[in-house]
C-alpha cells in the first residue's frame, strides 16, 4: 500500500511565491488558463482527459501536519505561513471543457479564478494531468484509428513510467479509443475491462509447447488465445495450436479462440498463419499480433493486407514514443485590481510563447447543421457573439486570411466545474466519456485527422481580443 | 490522498497464467532473468535503478479483501485460488545488483528464484519500476555528464507521466546525477532537495517587473534567482535584475544570487548578459537557463562558450523524450524439476529477442589494480572461476574475437536481497547510492561514456553457459 499527499506535488517555487504573496498580502483574484502549443506527433488534433483525476485532486486538497513538519525543516517560511497552509481549503472557481472533447493549440483548456495563493498551489498538479492523460488519450485515438475496426488492447505497464503512468495511462487509452487493458488495477480502479492469457513462460514450463496449450486450452476453454512463437511459429507454434483447438475447443463448440504472435516479420508471419489456420478449418480462430506496435507500423501492415483481428499495443502507445511530452502550460492572463479585470500578458524570445491576455470565453463554431466543425472562437468573457448576424473568422496570425460564415452555431466548450470552491459538476462515466470521445471525432472533417501533413484547424480570437492583444503587446 | 495496492499492478496474463498453474498443481520452483536489451539514445552505458521501490513493493506484497472482491467479480477463478491470493506470502529467493550499478544489455540485473505462481506475479511491477527508474537515472547521467561542472536541477514534474513518473522519476534522476529538484514531494519522500524561486506569473502579477523582483529580493535575500525573461530580457529584464540586485542583495553582502532565462536563444542571450552583469560589477551573480534542454543542447550551449552555471531541465530528462523506452524483459531461464535443475530456453524469430537459458552468475572484471572494468562475465550459478589461471573471453556471437586475460579481479554484481521470503539487506540511503554510482561511473573507460558512437562493452558468457545455450538452441 502507498499513500501520498497529492498536495504536496507542487514545484518548490509555487511554495516561495506562495509564501511571497503571503507576506506581501497580495490577496487579488487572478485568473489562470491551462493550454497547451502544439499537437504531439504533429498531428491535426488532440483530446482532453484527466478531469477526473484533478476533480478528485481539488476535492480533496489539502495540507496535513506531516506536511506542515516536512516544511518547517525547510527553514524558509514562518508559522504564520504554516498555519495557512494548515488551513488551507481552495476557494477558487473552476472551468475546463469536459473530458474527452477534441482541444486544439492555444485555447483556454482550463481556466481557474482564484485568490493568487490558490491559484499558484494547483499549477503542477494540474499541468501534469493534462499533460499526461491527454498525451496518451491523444495518441490512443491515433492508434486506435490505424487499427481501423481491429481491437485494441493497450498492454504498457511493464514499460510505464511508473505506477500513475500505467493506471491513469491505461485510463487515457480507453478514453481516446483502445478496446481493453491488460493491467488489473486500471480495471479494478477504473472499471477498464482487464484481458490476456499466456506469457512464453508458461509455454516454456511445460515439457514440451503442445503440452503447454492443451493445459491452458482445458483450464480456459472460452478464453484461449495461443501464443505460438516461443520456439518456431510456422513449424511448430501454429501446429501445436491447431492440434490442440481441434482436440480441445472445438469438440466443446468453442467459437472464440485465437493465436497471438510477438516475434518476426508481422505481415509475413499472419498470411502464413491464416492460411494454415483456414486449410485447418479454422476460420473462426483469430489472429492476434504483439511487438512494439505504434500507428505507423499498424497502418503499414493493413495496408500489406496482414490478416490481423486485434492488436496488442504495449511501449509504443504507454509512453506515447514518438513523442512523449505534451506541452500545457499554465499561465496568468488577468488579475483583479479593487474590482478591476486587468488583463496580463507575457511577451517571450519566442514568438510561440506570447500568451493570449485576458479572462475569456471559448466557442466551437459549427456549421449549421451541427455536423462539422468549422473552427474554435475565442472571447472575452464579457462580450456575446449574435449568432444571427454572420460571423467573421480571422487568422489572429495572418490577419488578411478572413472567412464570413452566415449560418453557425456556437458552442460554449468549457463548463463551470467549481464555483467558489464548491463543486457544481458531477463527472461523467467511463464509458460515457468514451461514447464523447467517438461523437468528437466525427465532428472533425478528415483532413484535420490525417497522420501526414493534417489540414490545419482555426482557433481564432475575436476582434475585441485581437484588439486587447495588439494593445498590449504593443506597450 | 490516494492509496492503492501495488500487489493489484500486474498483467491480466498473470491471473490467469498462475490460476491455470495452480489448478495443474504445478509448484515448482523456477528462476526468472530480468534483463534488458538495449541502451537507450544509443549509449554505451546504463545505471541500474528502482531496488529500493522493489524492496518496498515485495516487503508489503499481499492481497486484501477488496481485491479478492474484484477478482470474485470477474467470475474466471474459483474459490480456493482466492482463498490462496488472499493466503498470499512471498517465499522466494531475490538476487539482485545494487541500485546505481552500472548495467548492460543481456546480463541479469535481478534473479528471482520462487515457486512458479509466486514469481509470475512479480513480472509487471518488478519490469515497470527497473524500466522506468533505470530509463531516467541512464537520462541524468547523460544529462549531468554534459552539463561538466555545472548544477543541473530537474525541474519536470509538470510533464511527468503521472505522479510516479514525477517523484520516483526525480528520485533516479538524482541517482544518475542530477543535483536537486523542483519537486517538493520528491524532497518529502526522498530527501532530495527541493529548490525553485519564481515563475513568470510573479512577474506579472506587479505593477511592473521592478516592483515584482524587488518584492521578491526582500522577502528572499539569501536566496533570488531573478527570472529575466517575462517582457524583453537584454533590454528590461537584465537591467531590472541588476538594479535590484545593487539596491537590495549588495548592501546586505548577499553572495548567493542569479538570474534565469527561459526562452529565445541560449548562447546569444547567456553571453550578453554575461558581459551586463559584469560590467555591472556583479561577476558573482550565476546565470541559471531552462527551455527543453537535453545533453545535446547543453553540450551544444557549452561549446559554443555560453557561460551558463546552472541547467534547469524538465521535460526531456523526466519523460527521457529521445528515447523513452528502457526495453527490459523478465523470462524463465530454468525450473526446477525433482530437485534438478532444468535449464529453460526461449528462441524466437527475432535474434535478439533468444535468451540465455539457466541460473546463472554475474561478475564484472576488473584488470588487477581494479580501477577499470574489462568485461562483464555470466557464468552457471555452480561454475567457479580460479581467478589464478588466465581467462580466456570471447563474443557470444563472434566467437573467434578473443582476448585472453592474466591478471584480474572479479566481483560478483549480483547480492542476496530476499532469503526464501525473508530480506537480507538493508537499502543504502540515498546518498550513498549517488555516492556509488560516481564511483561506477571513474570504472568505466571514457570510450564506452562517448554519446557519439560509444564503444561496446563486452557482456560474455563463461564456455559451459555459452555450450549450454548452443545445445539447447540446437535442440
Amino acid at each position: 500500500m502507498r499513500e501520498i499527499n497529492e498536495a504536496m506535488l507542487i514545484d518548490f517555487y509555487e511554495l516561495t511565491m506562495a509564501y511571497g504573496y503571503f507576506k506581501a498580502e497580495k490577496k487579488e483574484t487572478v485568473y489562470f488558463d491551462l493550454f497547451f502549443r502544439s499537437i504531439p506527433d504533429n498531428g491535426g488534433y488532440a483530446f482532453f482527459a484527466g478531469l477526473e483525476t484533478i476533480i478528485n485532486y481539488i476535492d480533496n486538497l489539502s495540507f496535513t501536519e506531516k506536511d506542515i513538519a516536512y516544511l518547517r525543516k525547510r527553514e524558509l517560511f514562518d508559522e504564520s505561513f504554516l498555519s495557512f497552509l494548515l488551513d488551507f481549503e481552495f476557494s477558487g472557481t473552476v472551468y475546463s471543457v469536459k473530458e474527452g472533447t477534441i482541444i486544439f493549440p492555444n485555447e483556454p483548456i482550463l481556466t481557474i479564478e482564484a485568490p493568487i495563493i490558490e491559484a499558484q498551489l494547483l499549477e503542477t498538479f494540474l499541468l501534469q494531468t493534462v499533460n499526461h492523460q491527454s498525451l496518451i488519450a491523444t495518441k490512443a485515438s491515433r492508434i486506435k484509428r490505424a487499427a481501423k475496426d481491429c481491437l485494441v488492447l493497450e498492454m504498457g505497464a511493464r514499460r510505464a513510467h511508473g505506477v500513475s503512468s500505467s493506471i491513469e495511462g491505461a485510463r487515457a487509452a480507453y478514453i481516446g479509443g483502445v478496446d481493453a487493458t491488460s493491467n488489473v488495477l486500471a480495471d479494478q480502479l477504473y472499471g477498464i475491462k482487464a484481458l490476456g492469457t499466456m506469457a512464453h513462460s508458461w509455454v516454456q514450463l511445460f515439457d514440451s509447447e503442445y503440452e503447454a496449450f492443451k493445459a491452458y486450452a482445458k483450464t480456459y476453454p472460452d478464453n484461449s488465445t495461443l501464443l505460438v512463437d516461443t520456439y518456431d511459429t510456422l513449424n511448430k507454434g501454429i501446429p501445436n495450436a491447431i492440434k490442440v483447438i481441434k482436440e480441445i475447443l472445438l469438440p466443446k463448440n468453442v467459437e472464440d479462440y485465437a493465436i497471438r504472435i510477438d516475434s518476426g516479420d508481422l505481415t509475413y508471419l499472419t498470411k502464413k498463419a491464416r492460411k494454415m489456420l483456414d486449410d485447418a478449418g479454422l476460420d473462426k480462430c483469430k489472429i492476434v499480433v504483439s511487438n512494439s506496435l505504434d500507428e505507423y507500423s499498424i497502418e503499414d501492415l493493413l495496408k500489406q493486407g496482414a490478416p490481423i483481428d486485434i492488436f496488442g499495443v504495449g511501449e509504443r502507445l504507454i509512453t506515447a514514443k514518438s513523442d512523449p511530452v505534451f506541452g500545457a502550460v499554465y499561465k496568468l492572463v488577468a488579475a483583479k485590481k479593487n474590482g478591476t479585470l486587468i488583463p496580463k500578458i507575457k511577451l517571450s524570445e519566442n514568438i510561440d510563447k506570447i500568451i493570449t491576455p485576458s479572462y475569456k470565453k471559448l466557442y466551437r463554431v459549427y456549421d449549421k447543421k451541427q455536423t462539422h466543425a468549422l473552427a474554435d472562437l475565442i472571447t472575452l468573457q464579457d462580450e456575446t457573439i449574435n449568432e444571427n448576424e454572420p460571423l467573421t473568422l480571422f487568422d489572429p496570425n495572418f490577419t488578411w486570411k478572413t472567412k464570413t460564415i452566415e449560418k453557425y452555431q456556437l458552442e460554449p466548450l468549457q463548463t463551470k466545474i467549481y464555483n467558489q470552491g464548491s463543486r457544481v459538476y458531477d463527472y461523467p462515466a467511463l464509458e460515457d466519456i468514451k461514447t464523447y470521445t467517438k461523437q468528437q471525432l466525427n465532428t472533425i472533417w478528415d483532413e484535420v485527422k490525417r497522420f501526414n501533413k493534417p489540414h490545419k484547424y482555426y482557433v481564432d480570437l475575436s476582434q475585441k481580443l485581437w484588439d486587447l492583444k495588439q494593445k498590449l503587446m504593443n506597450k
